[in-house]
């Protein structure tokens, strides 16, 4: 499989790139920079060094044409508003590549509510993109040549979220996600609020009730529901670089139990790869996905309040943004998900 | 004031020593171990050293009579279920003598709810504390001789809840806490869950549904209600060593607003100087407070599902334990609450 | 290949099974340990889980015959010791298979020096096994059945220094090691210098002029050399989990310079796929290699003292153990030695 | 005393508000800030919260005249080549001002080497400021009224070096120094080499053979010897805020032995309140001496090189940049060198 990067040097391209450095079947066509286009992308980023024998000097966005002509499929890996820019023009020259933007402009069906939490107005409102939470809508990822990698809180949070909606287990009025990240989901842009200093040592949230992963996991797990969920979404930044850990909070329906809670998990998830049931009253720990593709899960009723309690791990560049695009890579073309996603965590 | 510690080589009892080596009024009488008497403790925490011109060796907890005799106030820094062995044996020799103890024991005032929760029958049920979260219990902490420093979590948690609760702006059927601490907050006894191994470059949640600080939560803030409180409370080791962030959710009542919210803020803690009031939308963050006695509260209201989100931070090791200690032996004995605690946050 | 690992459950160990999982040529038939036996290593480490469809449930070293009769090659991965002790028991019943120790007891050529450093005699100083720094002995572990598997600041030490000492570039009297490991390095082992809380936000030295890779450095640097060398050898902690830089100083014999110096080091490893030479003036990174068996190496020269700084990064448990281990049972087996030892490292 | 600060909004200046806010003799006049002036530093410093009353907006450099008049003090916390503008037009407004430099402009009493290393003139060469290590120059620092601040490096390797240049004890063609330093060390600009994603879980040594504290420590010790002494000084980046480890190499000259070494680090700081010898064969640690303007020092002798090695530990930020300046304004005003430092150390 020929593969394009469009914006290599963000901590999620350089992601892709680590990842597809162990993927059997694929070879790295053009990678882009606005920013360092011309220079060799291991200068950038040295750990890359002796993966890649051959590997262009870096590209521009407006070599789209060469890219959509010279590619099976292209990852876009760029701040929101960048991808709707360019889609329509790489399919024109190409209608049969495929697409995975990493990026959040194909995520929301409304554009009525992405231009609420966006701010902007979307430039591409009739392309009807795949939601690419791999699990949960494989069918629509395998069949869409337009990919939408969902975002990492969403990815942690769905999947945690969806086996008790779907089943009716819980009041959807009460949902709380509290969910934490390593610094690594702000990217490598700079600023004060990931400055060493600032960070190291440090725990805070930041985002209450206007994050905007808030609408895309209400839409995902609405889909499973008679009405339009509203959840409160709470994000952190845990002074680490990677790994996401979402906790999530609702009423328990009338008469549901942990061995309920507990099928319903495992019918949804249990001939799934990358999800990791750990079963009941356990405890997820970032470090044990770091690195890896994996989601781990695990719940936990609280009989004094009738409330359950889900927990789930994902790595925030690898589950979360660049290895889900690789599974999407692989599914969309039918090939094995766990191809160049095989390895192990890196604990500790 | 002649001041004495028992269990001086733990974090908390280090932390008594670091912050007392500033206080004008104290001088450190008798300090004990049980693994490391007759040490000198600055071999032990060589930080301490050239802060102490002359300190004693580390004598044992079974020289309470000698500590009872030569000491106006004794700090009890030892885990849940030995100051209550200690505490009646001491007031028999010096019946004045104030004691802080920051364990666990003294603090639930129902004997049934310690043994649920800590799976001991309590040997010293008739003695009725004071809980010494200072700024809610000034006057008690003022006049008893025996005060129960509040936990790390609790406190934080109380401090944020309190004013809701108070003012009846929640429905208290509907309070989630989601609290996160540093790893000093476990101690420095030997554990994996303390090995550097296994809590650097990791996030994980514990003790869902069943953390000891929950009942102790729901006795303080049930005060101010007319029903008793339950809560969801949930604790995570971040990892760093001090801090603690709680996030507190709960649903309005009824035509509650910003201006209600922060009024009651105001009116509860506008005079306490350990307490700062961030506001609205503001975003506390733990190492603005580290190694201070500060609280940083703000809050915020989520108006697509009318939920109010309180954030506090503090350093588990000083208001959280230490610091606070000081502040209730300052209070108790109508000492200027500051002494000793007038030193910055260390920033960055 | 048939596979066992007696000690599976320390840090090299279970990155011994992390390695392993992604090796296309290999099965692990036993796995052991004393504290632990009987149980899943999954349980012990969850990011296993899902890695290994059937691992055995670990056993003792009691087992050894087991061992040597189901296995072509085994790791043994223990305190210094240990090792010697069953090695010829091993050998007893399976004199075919392949033994590579990744402790210290088969590294020392002289079993007087082995007794003065590791205070004890050696218990089986006939047996003559191969030092397993694969680029420099490749021919001596190819032939031999006992692979000595050399320490993580020997490899990176041995690499800085080999290609100057062998070109007679410095005045060997004057070599200096100063060297930064992550906490790793100490295992999993409980120990307060272990505890999180001291070792995070702290940085310090230890062992100086005591650590017991030193004379392990001397002897395998000395092989090039027409004189005994003896160093200077400081070791240091630094508060992160994987990753050593070692810091050689020497002083520059007549008429050496950047030409001849970057010379004798591409002759060296220019061939060598894991030995990444960054060149004249550049700095390599512990991050850059962090979860590989890549070692970075620069060097500069001041021409104000007319001394040579050499630089080399690796991943104490990877390149500094079980990966340089893997790449050892890779050469010894005549196969490609990167079998398992691709993956990219994890950055950020 | 009326004191004001030249540059308030970097780690220094912000070190200098987090030190003086416990200083009695104090009272803060004017603090600048070229970019942030007109603002509340409270606003981007909240950690200050609660501690100064009434502070004055940040004002401009451009202000140095109602500086000059209404201060007795000055602190310039600028990076080098903002003070050597300044200096003399405050002198011009307020001749009896003390003037304590944290920056580089007048530590060099050579302007060839200053321009050297600094590639620019020095625009202010007449001239001479007190080199303000306080230790070693303590009449200087009382007589003249400009203040060279040290660095944070040549801080610690001064201290550790000075008693062995000053008695002849080494062989001063062998210093190597070989120090670590914390990230905060480069401050509070936004840089690549200060995004958390970059330096955590990093370890990595920079400016080999050419950083600018080089020259420093030259001079500096060189004042104690009959020779101009070239040294080797190697600087790295640890993962942590703060603190600096400094590791000194020298050959021992003939005799030498611990007896005499210990003696003459007690003959030379046995009185200092500040430096805390450790003694022969100790550890210091960064974190035994966080926060604080302590500076622990111990030294080790290597027989089987006759190498001795010193190992100096400070906060970068305290004893090797605010603290030393508030320690040299209280010297230089005759007042206690202890006021405002007398802190204990934030451990752990």
């Amino acid at each position: 499989m020929k593969v394009s990067i469009i914006g290599a040097t963000g901590y999620t391209g350089a992601e892709l790139l680590r990842i597809l450095s162990n993927h059997s079947e694929v070879q790295i066509e053009v990678i882009t920079s606005e920013r360092q286009n011309t220079e060799d992308i291991r200068n950038i980023y040295p750990h890359l060094n002796a993966l890649y024998k051959d590997i262009e000097p870096l590209k521009s966005i407006e070599d789209f044409r060469e890219i959509a002509q010279r590619s099976d499929a292209v990852f876009i890996a760029l701040p929101h508003g960048h991808s709707m820019k360019v889609v329509q023009k790489i399919l024109a020259v190409n209608p049969k590549i495929k697409i995975i933007d990493l990026g959040a402009d194909y995520r929301l069906k409304s554009k009525q509510t992405y231009k609420e939490w966006y701010k902007t107005d979307h430039l591409d409102p009739e392309t009807d993109a795949a939601y690419g939470l791999t699990e949960l809508n494989r069918k629509e990822v395998q069949s869409k040549n337009i990919i939408a990698n969902p975002g990492c809180y969403t990815t942690a949070s769905i999947l945690a979220l969806t086996p008790l909606v779907k089943n009716k287990f819980i009041d959807n009025k009460t949902i709380i996600v509290d969910a934490k990240s390593g610094a690594t989901g702000a990217g490598r842009t700079l600023s004060l609020g990931n400055h060493f200093g600032e960070v190291f040592e440090n725990f805070k949230a930041y985002g209450v009730a206007s994050h905007r992963h808030t609408p895309e996991i209400e839409q995902e797990i609405s889909k499973f529901a008679d009405e339009e969920i509203i959840i409160n979404f709470t994000p952190h930044l845990v002074p680490m670089n990677r790994g996401i850990l979402s906790v999530c909070y609702a009423n328990l329906a009338e008469g549901i139990d942990y061995k309920k809670v507990t099928e319903a998990f495992e019918s949804e998830y249990g001939n799934e790869f990358f999800i990791r049931l750990l079963g009941e009253k356990a405890y997820p720990a970032t470090k044990n996905v770091r690195g890896s593709n994996f989601c781990d899960i695990a719940w936990h009723i609280d009989s004094r309040t009738n409330r359950v309690i889900v927990l789930s791990a994902i790595d925030n560049l690898v589950k979360g943004a660049s290895g889900q695009a690789v599974q999407n890579l692989n599914a969309t073309f039918g090939l094995d998900e766990r191809l160049g996603l095989t390895t192990a965590p890196l604990y500790p």
